[in-house]
């Protein structure tokens, strides 16, 4: 095995250049993953424009999907040259927050407590994916071996995306026969759409403008698309469902104006579920909010990971209920990385989600 | 309108014969519904051989679609003329069991308290739906207006069928990328698979023997068909899961045999949902209970009523989400009925589901 | 029986008067209730102060203890001469919000669909129960026979201020071994507090700068109580759960403030139940918020109501575990409402709730 | 450190002796905790009897109470000398059941996948506690520091016991003004009923015939209790609930007929939440099963364990809501266990649980 390895490395805002470090030492609980393939978030874009901060000389990514390169020596259960994929989010297994089953809030270095996003480790706190190999910490909790017959591709989404999706169908608790919302169809929407669509929704409004995403909703089980472009989404929303207004809103963008549309369209009692990054303060309106007597819940989901959650949506991938492989519309090399960040970046040429093969 | 009407009645275990009613007098509370469309259950069966006892006289049926004729007194927001079904469970809205969302276990000719299969009352306590007319008891809270577009035939499983199939996936708390058993694919459990399948089962097995069943089962999501005369289902359930056992089993036969089966192959902590109508003690094997610390759960479900709930089932259907036009294989007029419950009760001519049109 | 009554009646912001009025009729599905405890809420005050809109006119009023006058025709279960409460809120059992559980929020004049506080009627769009006689609708539905042995002011609190109370701790979700903060020992905080601690919480923070307020909040449960007036209330309960946060924090003032801090000693994953009536709109800063990424939820509860409600609370107060008797701090006659309303509106003389008898 | 160390070994059915044991090597993951308190379970009678089978030679005892003595070397976050406990079931926190919330039912050496009764390793799969030294597995996940100010027979009924009891009420899911019913006030039986009251329940109804246990019950939250051994309990339960029914059963001493009153006494729509552990087959009446339409539940549920469970405990203990002091009868040093067992398995002098002092 080399010694160094090719990185994608947050250098100072607006910088995120290919890079040259060390291959990390395996600790005992860890695991070493050589990455096959890889993608970009829009979480990484914000870390890219200094939104969000992270160290200088920190590996940047979160979506791994690879092959075990070598085993700490206490982890049991795997074998080197197995094909895994690790969550976005890594919870230890024995902080409090895993024991209590909220990994993503897990704390701490030695994983005790709660800390908030600390489960989110990968790209933030500790080299991340974007890079021949990565150290996965807390392997035994975090490493899905990927199923017979699954593709690096058809399991890209299931680390980041496909999982924070479904979460704001599961934390929304979309029941049989609601009507759902959904704010914005970029990768996140979409997978909420599907996510919203396999718990039994009767009817879907997704809310989008670019025909190119409408199509793709429409796909993964939209009804209606409204193009908020051209319409108001809100007096839209109210139209189709009689007046009546929606059970469950997915905010899926992190910006005031969807999560306040989001707020309006709900019927009395039911529940925001948002999944945005903010980046400045939310206005909750005192009549979108009936004064604070309607009922209503906002519910607000980190991308939920560890090795279980991997396992269910690979199997869900397996049985096609859930085709994530469109969206995957443009592939490079990790040494064209920097040129896939300008593209994914400028959201140039339709991109959705790129593919990046180490 | 005529004072008097064509209904089935029994008359003694074994007798369920054509007869003539009065047209029932409509109180404050009630509705007379003019049927249109309605079927017959295996329940109905059930009472035909006597296994079920209700009073001789009695006009059997509990799944009607029909015509408001006329409006009790003091029934407000609907108008004659107007399309409706109603539940084969009507809970009264009013009663203890109903204000705690167990209408179907609703109690006492008031209302007050809880009484077990309280909410059934057509076709066990008062004049059921296989008539002319239908008395509508507690009408405000269960008729339910049937949408624009959508024929007699397309909701005539929403009453009992469909609404009891779903509970069993809705009570067994299936998740994305649950592993999914259902026992026998009559109407109950092909509706039962559909449940699983809308809830986000990524792997459905049905277990049934008959050809045609286990085509349907597949149409409604089932992935795997075990038949059970050919291998043992627990073994081969077992197998499919890897020996890992199923997340969520649901029983929709009323046998111990299945109801058996079905505890077996639940992986620990799994779900046991029970939809089959017992007609002797059940046994729970000390091994297949894990000796009582296997954290598992056996729940059982009455069809939930209400205009609430066929509201959203009639969502579902006009999404075309589940579409459950092909369990009827045999059309009746109400002067046949006779002919339609030897053909239904004797499983002949692959008969799934009548529908009888007065 | 009289044909008026006098009647505590909205005339203007400002100007709630002692008036006389008809006693109503009273329609099929009715009870006509005399009164015979009642007492005045904080939102009577709001209605007097002009901050929340009722028509000029109105009785106000949403906490009926008395005794049945006369039965709606359609009314059975009950008989003339029974003594009962109502809770403020007082759902139809047949509105589809009712049917899901969420009578609250039942909408509209028929009952049918879903409407923001469609369920608060008295005293709000119907007139109210600081009157000698209260016509109580959908009385199947809401009225609820006091038990042997419960004084009225026992009973008292059940229609509002316990209901909501509990409420808040119950939509929070409490479990055995939380920590729970309660911003605000008003009558609701209190309630607040009592319904934390039934629910298992292991240690409850309530904030409260009155030492009369703060020793009740003792006697409910309370462990701690900050007075805000002397430190930060973020910093204190920081500091009292050695940095963790608390699982679940009710808000039961309706302030920006309350709002804020509420949020801000969350533990990451942690609960907002929110019981104010606010007053304007809401901030949500991004760092209190986590960005949208902590896992958190806010949720709201309008006074949950309906006979079973009422049954089970005068359940709790007949079983002792919670007294809420020590609310009373002044009683008057209904002939004295208008210097009631002073004292309460201006919260004078230490008061915290005050009985009306008629 | 002693090389060597006394432990309870198993020997064959009739036999547990006190014995001389190798003191354990600690694994990367593991911790050795020096025993300062320990306790006799109801199961270990079971094992004495060979009702349960281990293996020949096993050390006996699931109930820890010690302080560190040493730590893996890939275990963070703990001191040697500190103070600790662990739950008599130690989930992994990296297992697929683990991750699933359900560790009890942890499966595999490896800690994957999912095996019935998989958490339960002290005692059963391992050695035991009823020794000088044990090493516990999974340190990081089944460690939890006891805090200040508690003694040793303070928490002793955390591990099991305790944890056991309040998920009898946990998994029945009991509400504010429940009506609930205990069957048995053994140690567990009896922690139920604190749970019991812990949720909220507003009548305990505790079914006991020994005097001692009864007043303990009575201490521990029950409302009522009803000798079995004098009146039949499934009649006065009906008669104390007005004929209403109960609406959680917990049954805590594993027998067919308390399993089937359990049943018996259930409002319809209520839950039976088994904690017994039983011996052989149990038998569902029809009767008492409504045909199995009756909208019931029987949830079963083995102690929960892991760190952040214990802390909750330890937090209900520290803040005085519940005493498990008094369920300490009898005291013994290790020396003498061997009479400790015949003592308690005998149930004599009124014996409730023993404390083991190494």
């Amino acid at each position: 095995m080399a010694q160094t390895m090719k990185a994608a490395i947050f250098i100072e805002p607006g910088r995120i250049i290919l890079g040259e470090k060390p291959v990390p030492d395996v600790g005992p609980l860890d695991a070493l993953i050589r990455i096959t393939t890889t993608t970009i978030c829009g979480t990484d874009i914000h870390i890219l424009k200094g939104e969000y901060p992270v160290a200088s000389g920190l590996t940047i990514g979160h979506e791994p999907v690879g092959v075990i390169e070598k085993l700490g020596s206490a982890v049991q259960g795997y074998h080197e040259g197995q094909r895994v994929i690790a969550g976005a989010i890594t919870p230890s297994g024995y902080s409090n927050a895993s024991l209590s089953g909220c990994g993503a809030q897990c704390g701490g270095a030695h994983g005790h407590g709660w800390k908030p996003l600390g489960g989110w480790r990968f790209g933030n706190t500790i080299d991340g994916a974007q890079a021949e190999y990565l150290l996965v910490p807390d392997a035994m909790a975090n490493l899905a071996p990927i199923p017979d017959g699954l593709s690096d591709e058809q399991v890209l989404m299931c680390p980041d995306i496909l999982s924070t999706g479904f979460s704001g169908a599961e934390s929304g608790r979309i029941r049989i026969g609601d009507t759902v919302a959904v704010f914005a169809q970029g990768p996140i929407g979409l997978c909420a759409t599907a996510g919203a669509r396999l718990m039994g929704a009767a009817r879907i409004i997704a809310v989008e403008s670019l025909p190119e995403r409408a199509e793709i909703a429409c796909a993964m089980g939209a009804d209606h698309v409204v193009d908020f472009s051209k319409v108001d989404p809100v007096d839209e929303i109210r139209r189709i469902t009689d007046g009546r207004g929606v059970d469950v809103a997915i905010e899926a963008l992190g910006l005031q104006e969807t999560f306040e549309a989001a707020l309006r369209v709900l019927r009395p009692g039911g529940t925001l579920s948002s999944l945005g990054v903010y980046s400045s303060d939310l206005r909750i309106p005192l009549d979108a909010f009936s004064a604070g007597l309607g009922d209503n819940r906002i519910v607000t989901t980190l991308c939920p990971g560890g090795k279980e959650r991997m396992r269910r949506l690979m199997e869900i991938i397996a049985s096609g209920r859930v085709d994530t492989g469109s969206l995957v519309t443009h592939r490079f090399g990790l040494d064209d990385i920097e040129t896939a960040y300008d593209l994914f970046g400028h959201q140039r040429d339709g991109v959705l989600k790129v593919a990046i093969h180490p």
